[in-house]
């Protein structure tokens, strides 16, 4: 579908400086956007990107300077609110799917599905579990036995929420995301480990997302816990018995060993790591690629590997990059101290000559 | 199902303190169990969480302070073992599947399948694979063309157990593993890449576990090795010609590069990464996140990265933290230094005064 | 099947050193290979691997001490070339598949597949999406609406490529590889998470390969690219809008965060992570769990976390294993500085008295 500036600038409000009948058929990102694409450049940062941009016409602030673009703009108070108008016309989300249960999808005759619920081609619901109300499970989506997946959740193709593990309401999994593998525990006597029983379940919390191919294993006993509202992106790795709190952040690539207990609103950036059986505090920041060994208080952000507070890491990373300077003056100070050595030397003997003269 | 803590101490033989009518439903984890379940304070470092958890009673051993926790115990000399045999009663293991082919699985005429081993809905077996004797494939579980899986086997849903590769007894693969994709080779000719073939297999010895998306390459000549015993958690990468010995411990999201050979027992901690084309000898342990980039000694063990033998890194971790108190002793010593050169020099001054005077 | 090594010999026209009526049944690599298999020792730095190998033959190179090995040998001027050429005789590639969709293949009535492409059991291909010629997708792989796979591409069991992305030609996905799932965009407002719709797409540029249980993630708008060539690894992490240049590498591990932009050739090595928002130029590479911070010029190497130029890291590195002897260098000086203080304190207290006994 191609629109003018023209009707772009009707339908969002924003001044249009440039040639109205120009055509776009889609929205971009500034950094890689191709001719017939609108972009945005909401924020001053952006101008240099905005300079050298392929789009076709870009949406700006009214602080932008119209000098720092050489294609049309549409001048918005509200430019991001005015892309997403853009947007919403330009890629107009997917139509809902049609309810209802795919012929080729197995599902067990004592399973619960809510009748406006829709399960796609090669699913498999197994006995006793539960699918609710308008609840979307897209196809190759393994809901095992006893499971629980509550009201107008989306679950991506290739998901697997395996056997009695709850799931809230809408939850959006995506592909290759895995609930429910059994914990990693073992007993091990002469080097042999053997495999302890994990007979607990995960329960995700209601307005949960969870990332492609992201695993959060069941508890030995009881529960892991994903908190309502969390966040978590892709191939990141809960492990058994962790307690993850409400409107937690978990970054790609992070990792939570067992039985750790996070907060509120924790913050865990991508690949970080935090050992098992410690807790996080409400609020919580854990940095990148950070290695988290002892507990958090709530509100405090660390960093490192092992973490510490991070405005102390931050001054360990500057020194740490200084090493070959601190070394360096470290030889110099040597020299110094040497050649001082000799010349106190040559004070001391010759106030012994002195004395031993007088 | 409820019991009475009277029934578990009947069943378990522990020692009961509180109300024996107590009802409870089910066991958890210490840290988040709920009220209608018990949970384990097995060590007397859990007593500041038996002290608040919301269980409805505790296993504790005879040494737990009955005054810590405000909840009905069960006192058990072994009370791991008492845990577990409640838990057995309150958690059943999930009964065995019916063998048998699902009629929606698709099993090529001429793969062996043993008359007990069960297929289930929408599994697809290759041509010349073959099943061994009471294995498990659950639901979407892919064999492909001449991959043998041996006997007592339990493939999770969504396993990918590509063309050829051999896979052990009473080996568990969680859902999202991928067995025998291509390893990363490529022959690289100004500035492109050309793939080398990846012509040989995964060999996974007996008794191995693998967790939820994690992958083993296959090797690009004979055969990645993963050994009898060894226990991969998830998220794990284990690329092409690896060996992996007997009885290793590899957690979570930690990765082996190409050709690394690993001995037995040993243990890679979480995030870790070895380097291709070293050994890591019998025994040995790489610590989490380290980066080994060369070989280790068979019992050593390594953290850091690059890593290096772990006492030595501990102490040189605990100097990076105490890096800006180095810094300040540097410049209090250089003070000091610059102090006693003014010293020095007016000593100097006033010998040569004293020299020249006399 | 079971050659003699003179069969070798003149397939290869390596020289034998050794049995001619030796059998061999198969290739492996050096390090792990077993009576009955060829092994390659190319280089003079697999000596000691080759004095201890199992393989019943090896193939060497003209420069190889034939002192050095116990097995017969094929002397071969191109030893890599011979070796190859073993390979492909005795571990021929796979039969190419039959082309045609199979029966239990769900595919819309209005989806483009060329008539010579493969659809395998189980796979779904939903509304508008397009298959190109010769293209295979393999059992349980998911292609979504509107989502476009060029010519003479291989999808392995599992995969997912969704709504509306766009795969080019002779493109190879391995199993669990998930094209398109949404990238993890939130506005927080009163610490709760309300997520963004990400309409962008994932476009894959021809000749690229994705390791198995790999992610690339939708873009906001527009689309998150990954430029021809351009190969990657196991367990990667590809955000939303990133750009990633031709004929990069993208190691085991790795992640690029949202909207980074990466230029040709750019290597990124295992487990390192790039946040967003910044430029990585051609040709660039990014060491092993590097934590790229800031823009890398083309060109240049990186390594560390934060990253810094490579050499600088390196001379940071050793520094870093040698801190304590750093704090024992300090220590001693400030020792030095000390016993130069009370010496320095001796004669001036010397000279004072001199002067005051003047």
């Amino acid at each position: 579908m191609a629109v003018t500036l023209a009707q772009l600038a009707e339908l969002t409000g924003a001044a249009l400086r440039g040639d109205p009948a120009t055509e776009v058929r889609g929205v971009a990102g500034l950094h890689n956007a191709r001719p017939g694409e609108v972009a945005l450049a909401a924020e001053a940062r952006y101008a240099s990107l905005a300079a050298r941009t392929a789009a076709s016409a870009l949406v700006v602030g009214e602080a932008f300077d119209p000098a720092a673009a050489e294609v049309p703009l549409l001048v918005a108070a509200e430019p991001t609110r005015a892309f997403e108008q853009i947007a919403d016309l330009l890629c107009p989300a997917p139509a809902a799917p049609q309810p209802g249960v795919h012929p080729t999808a197995v599902v067990a005759p004592d399973a619960e599905v809510a009748p406006d619920a829709t399960i796609q081609a090669h699913c498999v619901v197994e006995s006793g579990a539960a699918i609710g109300a308008g609840t979307v499970l897209r196809p190759l989506v393994f809901v095992g036995a006893g499971a629980r997946v509550g009201a107008r959740c989306l679950l991506h193709p290739n998901v697997a929420v395996l056997d009695r593990c709850v799931v809230g309401d809408r939850v959006i999994l995506h592909s290759g995301v895995v609930i429910g593998a059994d914990g990693y525990g073992y007993e091990t006597r002469n080097g042999v480990h053997h495999k302890l029983p994990q007979r607990g379940i995960v329960e995700v919390g209601d307005d949960v997302e969870i990332g492609a191919n992201s695993t959060v294993d069941r508890a030995r006993f009881g529960r892991t816990v994903i908190g309502a509202g969390t966040k978590i992106d892709n191939l990141v790795m809960v492990a058994h018995n962790v307690v993850v709190g409400e409107h937690g952040l978990l970054v790609a690539q992070c990792g939570i060993a067992g039985s750790a207990v996070l907060g509120r609103n924790v913050t865990v950036a991508a690949q970080a790591g935090i050992i098992g059986h410690i807790e996080v505090g409400d609020g919580a920041i854990v940095g990148g690629q950070a290695g988290v060994m002892r507990s958090v208080p709530p509100g405090k952000a660390v960093l490192g590997s092992p973490a510490q507070e991070i405005e102390k890491e931050r001054q360990c990373l500057v020194l740490h990059q200084k090493l070959p300077d601190l070394l360096q003056r470290i030889r110099e100070l040597a020299k110094c101290v040497e050649q001082l050595s000799e010349k106190v030397a040559r004070l001391e003997a010759s106030a012994n000559d002195d004395s031993e003269g007088r």
